[in-house]
């Protein structure tokens, strides 16, 4: 995953142009995404496709015709999505378009200017102290045409047509946890569940433009999003900080509890955080009139730490450890939404004679283990109303125990799974 | 507000009779309010009104014709609603009917005898103790006769019929903060509200004696009462203590979670208390009957501060400053009700395009400050079932600039507010 | 109490067999309850009734012929229920048979095997760690024969034909605590109740061996359970330890809300403890079909305290005043559910006039007194939707002053007991 991001790393991506393009491009060399292209000037509810961003180099030349700002050391020196600009400013006209931050003189800070036209640099502080009181040559070469915005989709289909949505951005440019995280995460994901069997859900995964992707995205199905049982905005997922997740407006989901239960039973720090319409894609998902049930994953919050935003959200600020790690956890969390099912106990009245079925410790009087436990447990909730994961969570008790309880149970013609339209609890 | 407090100080007020009428009579050189005379005798619910109380002198004289106790020092020398007396007795026989505080030697407690018949005096512990072995003479000139219950009533019509409802007790003699305080701010903010313009809600100030003038009231007004929205019982709301709020038996109403809003954005300690059926005469509108929504304001708890309910509850207990910031916190709170509205966005796909509109910031990257995160919380819990007062508790976020981004936005379109009838959760 | 435990210690008690009619045969010179027997082999639920276990004689002889472990010593050395052997075995033959507990080296473990066909023996760790590398002569002199599965039942009835149910389980050989203490102080309660005046309740008491025996009566009553509208299984009940209170798998019955309140009152440290399918018979009565209000009432806490399923759990484990205490929080708990009716107001407007009826201080201007309060809180919330016990808990006053309250209220009319089938919230 660390390998990928690398080679992402370079592409000086934007919310259109050919930095998505190339970066799709990457990705379909692991997983067979198809690629989506919506035209400039066309609408997507309140919003309209915005022209197309193109740059091919940029610069601040002092009096001496040196490069004291280059564009060819790292993208970050342009504000993103700049209008194009050839002029020779005096220090002060220039300032109004320099970003830099006094806190961290050593960094190059991010910035967009999307929805106003503008152009800008962005540098280190150190570079900005430096500059005399001069004049100096500017030169944005970027182009804003007529043209398309671009994102990719990968649908691998299940057994059912209820999806769990993974979504992730693709507009940063050289920003390693905030964007590159999320698109290896979801690749390498993407690539397991295609590899292994069948599953009960269909699985979708996003790499969208962040706002205006998800707008269009939604846009074109609005119908459809009703699939969507599940979701998760990945992103900051490869830096090693403790695990943040944010729930979904709706704030009782089932993605919420399953995500909680899995970060709960790691033996880590972590931090459940409620909803908020400020953040990701999961501000569309969850926008009143789609209320749906997505949440964002991240390591560490985005904001909270100090590289975000900054050229310091480089490839030593994400590690293949931690990369690892966040796979897991998505992993975890959708063999719980796969195995989370209802069932209803075949013999409710009393406990069935489990000793008898080879399914309760033979010698009584001494401990009872979690296994004969997470049985009791589960014929205890089987009633229609629970789900495997309301089970675990009442008992405190993993998921995986009390799922592998549920099937043995199930062998044995104990409980039987209710179809799954039940109107169960969560 | 205190110079109001001082002109009302010294009458000898009870639960009827003149010292009501002359207090009533002060109040109305500030409002126009309305006089209500109920004849002794009249049933109103369980209770009838009882004779009116009226005193002219009493005193305790030693055996040298000395006033020992003087009711024309300090009216809480008697004990309130006393039957008419002119005795002479021994120490022994007069100390059945002496009342003072062995802790606070120097403080005239206040005591009331209103529902059987007696007669007694208040005075300091050093008074009592200083008491010799002597006969003394006894007078109480009042008198109980067939008369009437008096209370003040202000009523400021709304553009609704719906309204809120302050309430305060005037029936206690010489003391301030129980009792004055909160007749003096309730006065001052009738004031301002009948200087304003006209609002959405009506208002309603009661000024009537304790427990029995709420009864009267309730009694005479029964079929009206649906009409009140919220209400407040202002009492103990002089003194520099920090602020308390007694919730209204619903314990959810929408003045409740108003009220603690408002306490809450303050930087000051205050306490939310549970609703209990002893206190004010939330008792009354909060009887089951009723169960109105009428929480009670408070600075110092009432029974928690020694000063309660004895001489030393005075005029330098009650400050300038306190009853200012009383006032203003009842201000907030009917203009967080007044503009605690029910919006609906009209585009509930996704968030529409604020920086277009010059509601986004321009530059992206940075932090996104108050106002731009005000209206995402605005979009994205306009759904018509959500208070302005839902959104800003859920945001964490002041009231006043939620109620601003919504203002906002209704101005651009954005969202609409439902007419009030909806069936908003709060 | 401790002489009747004392009278049933040496019985060998199994789940079935001689020792549980010898049991009940004790109890019936206290209580006349019915013995009732259910033949081997019959179906109840998922179970069968096993066959009837007897036992005569059991040791383990060394080569001198010695008895070094001796069931006349103490009948715990034998594993419950075990098949009848008689064998000369190997040291390492014998071992995969014996149990002990090397912590506790003085005391002898608690085994059984029901429900897989097996014959071992329990020794203390000294007695284990002082066999030789020998043979030894085993005879466990028992049989497993077609015979019945044994029961006592005690029925009072009451006004109504709603009950509370007490259920104990007597299939625990020597062990006091686990089993001799519930019967115990059920028998004890059965007593008072038997001698005292009718109550609204009809009474319950079960004397039923552990699972099996639940299963039974439960299989043969299944239409008439719904009646129990309270239950309480006793265990663990005589030793000095804090009370431990399981909650039924409701979480929220009355009976779960009236322990708490008794336990809560008391000045004592005590333990709520969440439903769990594992324990005593709770775990059949709450069984899903059933999901009865039966919660699990004990001291020390089954598994946390080291004698338990030893054989240190002994006479002198469980004492008269712990056992005392036991039976008085019985009679509380049966005394609020006995008392906790629901009432309406008759003057729900306004506070009734309780001074004139001699309900209310004379004197106002001082503390008001419990009894006052309480007064208020009930006519406050008599409103056909609380039921005393709701009142007492959200007044925070103990149930018994609610209650008495009440019960003047309605003397003086003011309040009206509600049929019991109202649909009052607890």
């Amino acid at each position: 995953m660390h390998d990928l991001i690398a080679v992402l790393y370079p592409i000086c991506r934007s919310i259109t142009g050919e930095g998505v393009r190339q970066t799709l491009g990457v990705l379909r060399q692991h997983i067979p995404l198809e690629t989506h292209e919506v035209a400039t000037g066309t609408a997507v509810y309140d919003w309209t496709i915005p022209r197309e961003w193109n740059i091919r180099d940029a610069y601040i030349k002092n009096a001496l015709g040196e490069r004291v700002v280059d564009f060819r050391e790292n993208n970050l020196h342009v504000l993103n999505y700049s209008t194009p600009i050839r002029a020779t400013l005096s220090l002060s006209e220039l300032k109004a378009h320099l970003f830099s931050i006094p806190e961290h003189p050593k960094w190059i800070p991010y910035r967009t200017s999307y929805y106003k036209e503008n152009w800008g640099f962005c540098l280190t502080d150190e570079q900005m102290s430096s500059l005399r009181d001069d004049h100096y040559e500017v030169c944005i070469d970027s182009s804003l045409a007529e043209g398309a915005l671009t994102y990719g989709e990968y649908f691998l289909p299940g057994s059912t047509a209820d999806e769990i949505l993974f979504s992730c951005h693709v507009c940063h440019p050289s920003l390693c946890n905030d964007n590159l995280s999320g698109i290896s995460v979801a690749v390498f994901l993407a690539k397991e569940l295609a590899k292994g069997e069948r599953r009960r859900y269909s699985y979708r995964f996003l790499f969208i433009p962040g706002t205006i992707g998800a707008i269009a995205w939604l846009s074109r199905h609005q119908n459809e999003t009703a699939r969507i049982k599940h979701g998760v905005v990945l992103t900051c997922i490869g830096d090693p900080g403790p695990f943040h997740y944010k729930k979904s407006r709706r704030g009782d989901a089932e993605i919420d509890r399953a995500v909680a239960h899995v970060l709960r039973r790691r033996s880590q720090p972590y931090e459940i955080l409620e909803f908020s319409p400020y953040g990701y894609d999961e501000r569309q998902f969850c926008s009143p009139g789609f209320n749906l049930p997505v949440g964002c994953l991240m390591r560490s919050m985005w904001g909270q730490f100090p590289q975000y935003h900054t050229s310091a959200d480089d490839l030593d600020f994400v590690t293949p450890p931690a990369l690892g790690e966040s796979l897991s956890v998505c992993r975890e969390v959708i063999d719980l939404l796969e195995y989370n099912r209802v069932y209803r106990s075949t013999s409710p009245y009393c406990e069935p004679a489990l000793g008898r079925r080879g399914l309760y410790r033979p010698t009584g009087g001494g401990d009872i283990g979690v296994e004969n436990l997470s049985r009791l447990w589960v014929l205890n909730l089987a009633d229609g109303h629970h789900t495997l994961l309301d089970i675990a969570d009442r008992a405190g008790l993993p998921f995986t125990i009390v799922s592998e309880a549920a099937r043995e149970l199930a062998e044995h013609g104990l409980v039987a799974e209710l179809p799954a339209a039940t109107d169960a609890i969560s």
